[in-house]
């Protein structure tokens, strides 16, 4: 056998759109290092699995899972069924090996080799989390040729570069049902991701079941609260993949759940109730009562005995301490302890925390707000604020390392704010700074947040996926693994996959799809939403109070995604066109299709009143392509644009950036692009 | 207000087509007694519901539902989120009343009765469960116009003509998450079902968390079964949609998974293991050991103290006695006790297990091989057994109801058999027959089953719906209630409403037609499956042993359906052609997409292999499809076919007979049709 050098992932790349069914398009993480050598292993009816030592259910079941897919993927009648102990045969053309059982951890070995000749399979690590880790790239290796099915003949190793890897959802302000945690831990398999950090309590809910404090289901939840069993049963699923469950109960902020419940626990003398919008509430735990200890080392103690993860997160972000400047009593303990302002006083509220969670044996974890003068020792700093908060983006989390602590970086990956997937792509936990060693090593790694203001169990797949998927590159893949657009073309492949992990990020959008259509037929809806992206940022829900959490999710902005497909296809389109890579046939067939879709939206919405919103897009969309198949006929015959036409065109333009239903047309750019060609053309048009 | 009075059911189904968006097309199952009358009610977002009495909790959950769904169909921002017991606004446009709360039993009151004018809607019933049954409706009725979303104005009563309304859901030869269970719930809810028959232990495992026998979970179960929390969970969420859970524990047959844990109370001396495949398997519990019966009682305790419904399932099908016909001492214990045969040995069995449930409270219940001569009064015997078995599809019906028996049919409804709807639409548990009251009030009603030895999460959805909600018209509507056609029309638009209530059918199918054309591009394989369905009856599946547990459920006859949507519209066409009713444009553009798909199938199989059973049947239809194009041609000049034109032809109806990929192509009739009528033409083609 002779294997091919590949010096970089990046001639990986290159190589990898050469055959459209060649597995190593489909792989997202990219692996550490790679040689791809001659040859072809063939996926057949014969095809079985052993591990070559029991190293216990983990990783059998793993296995199983694989074998599941792989068998549902091929179409193949495999002869294993659920794998076991007793499959150990050395003959099997998958073997597995594993040194040890690892524990799901943070720092635990996640790093596997995987050897595939024409004949073999070999899949080794150090513990059976690597294992499972190489399962993943091994389902995502399935290759196709006229011949059927196989994985291409290679030598692989690889290992995460951070060892936090997380998604945050939050199960507070919309509730998210078992099965809808347990797909999207599927998908974290998929993507190699290790952490679920599970935002439990917020001013929307509390959702954990309480025994000592059973009031906190009864008021606080709506009846919408994880069971105990549930909750551990979760934490088995995740510990089964590798993944650890970190619980956050945010305080002292965000409280309104909880006050719910216990109004006497409040920094104000009043009755609170459930937010039903989006927002910073002052609902605020008073830090002066020693029952308001009582109650949180009770409430901590019940649940850092539901989650085994040593991590515990006490939110701790976006007081804004407007109840404690307005209690006397508050003001006067302040001044007795000689707290000189809010941020002292929750300080002070923090360390009294960090006793409590030492006394579980938990670490405690905080929103960066938690970062002050006297921060206990041995705090994790997450860091959320950035720019959008008057910060450089590094300020809260290279401070934080500098100052010896352990910090996880969010800003840059609050997905529910729907900006593309390049931008959180681009976020590197370093920055692209050459970091000190130490500082390296405070830097655990990051986590995507799925704050759920406008997020259901319908659309959260939608939300997250598949671009979670190029966020777990980020963290797991070298940072020399950096190209946008080739991470986007193997982003389209790997959402395939991601079906077969029980995501319902494509199957859930088509819902929506043909309930904006009334119909089945949902072509013209599909083309006009695949260039349209929600409103980003927090400009979709202004003040966050035009959405409340009963508000209908079934429209223009919820059908949309961060990625406009076609929108991206056309912006490569016309930088290829630019760069005289591509004739101008692909694109005024593109442009074709958004011309003549506007007569169809126009009769759906006869049908479909939900869809009306979509009338204004549709018809810019049609005009901006009219205008498109223009320019490419001035380009075309090297004639420059008239001032009129030109003049008219770019209102076109401006007229096509207004919003209607929360949503934004994204063609905009590559067609001003086109515009401004006919410009720069030699002779005129007359 | 003037109404006009529609005097039958069947006149409303003329009407429904006149519109398209008319909600009166949704109806499914058609009410008992409606009355049209002019104007509409605007459904705004200034819309407010109201109970006019407090109700209780599951009233006010059905009403929350009942908003959610609509505000998420319409896109309307209501001001109501949950409804609770402050909702009693007397100025709410919609008024619901119950007189009294229901209880989820065998002939509970489910009328209800709906007025709606343009100001208002009274939905009135006597308990709560009627009420909710009626909120189905009014979310069925929801239609548009140019102006928007609105309820037709009309008087409706309506009440069930079967109490006895059913699915059987099989969770042991292939596990069912509770997920899965739940969404289903939600289907039944929406087309007025209200018994879920569980069936929870068979030879493939047993599935229902055991305290007493652990052993049952550990070696008889494969890890897949439902915690007594989640049976509880299951039991709520049903009786909160009105929906009783019975439980099947399947003896003395299909006793492998409770003989794998407990070998000892076997008839033969042997050990036994979970069956992977599907068949009639020898394993049985032995009728003479004391100890059967000591741990039977055990168990039928504890499931009957999990599962509140009064009735209690034993199975007692398919026992065929080889073990007790080759065990000396139970050949013996027979001759001692004077039992004749087999049957009166299991009919002695029965008899023992009819008064260990009498002491437990419950009703004892089987398939219909448990009515014997002696069969305690009281037992309920479900007919399972009809012509596939070689009796007419009555005999056990009415055998068992004629003796005093209450009896339901489930025959004519096995719905994993993949008969097409119409069959299933067309068997009425009177079978036609005018029965005296006596025999009218045995027989309880129908339910439909879902055997799953070939059916998995993935594909339960697509097998069950939207047929179900046909057989449910069955269950509840008139018999007058029968026009096939209209029936298939309304169902396809129910299919889209149930999505509403979170079934998986069309998304489900969705991300099978992705992997098999390895693409979102979807539409060739799409039009290819919508003219074939899996093969029927238990064809597909030879000898039960070409599937097992493990095989891939992701082939072309998973993706198809029993009801092959574009081959059933083929054949309306070419009835309304043959009538005179319509000219041939359509016909001739869907064989034209037919021809041209093939090669884009042929294509598409390059890049997905596992689309291979696809291509003959692919073939085929191009050429079925290019003969019944030259038919065309044929009878619309008049001239008639040359007989070596109509041999070829009808030699390639022959040929697309054939199977693969144990799918049937369905359009060869309505050809043939078309095919015939060639000859009949006057004059003779040159």
């Amino acid at each position: 056998m002779k294997y091919i050098l590949l010096a970089t992932l990046c001639i990986v790349s290159q190589l990898s759109f050469a055959q459209n069914t060649n597995g190593l398009d489909n792989l997202m993480p990219m692996p550490q290092q790679m040689e791809l050598g001659e040859g072809r292993f063939r996926l057949t009816t014969d095809f079985e699995l052993a591990m070559s030592a029991e190293r216990g259910p983990r990783l059998s079941k793993a296995a199983t899972r694989y074998l599941d897919r792989m068998t549902n993927r091929t179409g193949l009648f495999v002869r294993q069924g659920i794998i076991c102990s007793q499959d150990t045969s050395s003959s099997a053309a998958l073997q597995i090996r594993a040194e040890r059982l690892g524990i799901t951890s943070l720092g635990e070995d996640e790093s596997y080799q995987l050897q595939i000749s024409t004949e073999s399979i070999v899949l080794s690590a150090t513990t059976d989390i690597g294992a499972i880790r190489g399962l993943q790239t091994l389902f995502q290796l399935i290759s196709v040729d006229e011949e059927g099915y196989y994985l291409p003949v290679l030598k692989l190793s690889d290992a995460p570069r951070f060892q936090w890897r997380g998604l945050m959802l939050d199960a507070s302000r919309h509730f998210l049902p078992v099965d809808v945690i347990k797909r999207n831990l599927d998908g974290m398999e998929a993507v190699k991701l290790n952490v679920l950090h599970f935002h439990l309590c917020d001013d929307h809910g509390y959702r954990i079941e309480s025994k000592l404090f059973p009031r906190l289901n009864e008021v606080s939840s709506d009846g919408d609260y994880y069971t105990v069993a549930e909750l551990k049963d979760i934490i088995k699923y995740a510990d089964d993949r590798g993944i650890r469950v970190m619980p956050e109960i945010d305080v002292p902020g965000h409280a309104s759940a909880l006050l719910t419940a216990f109004p006497e626990l409040g920094s104000k003398d009043t009755t609170y109730s459930l937010v039903r919008n989006a927002g910073v509430f002052d609902p605020t735990l008073n830090p002066i009562k020693e029952q308001t200890y009582v109650f949180l080392d009770e409430l901590f103690g019940e649940v850092a005995g539901i989650f085994p993860d040593p991590y515990f997160h006490i939110g701790g972000d976006e007081n804004e301490g407007k109840h404690w400047n307005e209690n006397v009593a508050i003001q006067a303990f302040m001044k007795d302890k000689g707290l000189k302002n809010n941020h002292e006083l929750q300080s002070y509220f923090n360390n009294r925390l960090f006793k409590i969670l030492k006394k579980y044996n938990k670490t405690m974890m905080g929103w960066d707000e938690i970062h002050t003068a006297d921060t206990p020792e041995g705090t994790i700093i997450h860091s959320w604020r950035g720019r959008g908060q008057g910060l450089t983006d590094t300020t809260t989390l290279f401070n934080a390392a500098r100052q010896g602590f352990q910090t996880v970086l969010s800003n840059g990956y609050y997905i529910d704010l729907m900006y593309k997937a390049e931008d959180h792509y681009n976020t590197d936990p370093y920055f692209g700074y050459d970091l000190d060693d130490e500082m390296k090593a405070n830097i655990l790694g990051g986590e995507a947040t799925i704050w759920s203001e406008l997020v259901t169990p319908l659309t959260i797949d939608t939300r997250i996926w598949p671009r979670m998927a190029a966020i777990a590159e980020r963290y797991w893949s070298p940072v020399e693994v950096n190209d946008v657009r080739d991470m986007y073309q193997r982003m389209e492949k790997v959402s395939l996959i991601l079906e077969h992990y029980g995501l319902e990020h494509i199957r859930n959008q088509e819902v929506i799809l043909r309930n904006l259509a009334n119909s089945r037929k949902v072509e013209a809806v599909r083309n006009l939403v695949n260039v349209l992206e929600p409103m980003k940022g927090y400009t979709r829900n202004p003040g966050g109070f035009m959405y409340s959490v009963f508000s209908p999710y079934t429209k223009l902005a919820d059908a949309s995604t961060a990625d406009a497909p076609d929108a991206l296809r056309f912006k490569y389109m016309v930088e290829d066109f630019q760069a005289g890579k591509m004739v101008s046939d692909d694109m005024s067939a593109q442009l074709n299709v958004w011309i003549a879709n506007d007569a169809v939206i126009q009769e759906t919405v006869n049908i479909s009143p939900i869809l009306g919103q979509a009338l204004p897009h549709s018809t810019n969309l049609k005009i901006m392509a009219q205008d498109a198949i223009q320019a490419l006929e001035y380009i075309e015959t090297g004639k420059k644009s008239s001032k009129k036409w030109y003049k008219a065109s770019i209102q076109h333009l401006e007229e096509a950036k207004s919003q209607s239903g929360r949503v934004e047309l994204q063609v905009i750019d590559p067609i001003a692009t086109l515009i401004e060609m006919t410009q720069i053309m030699k002779s005129t048009q007359n």
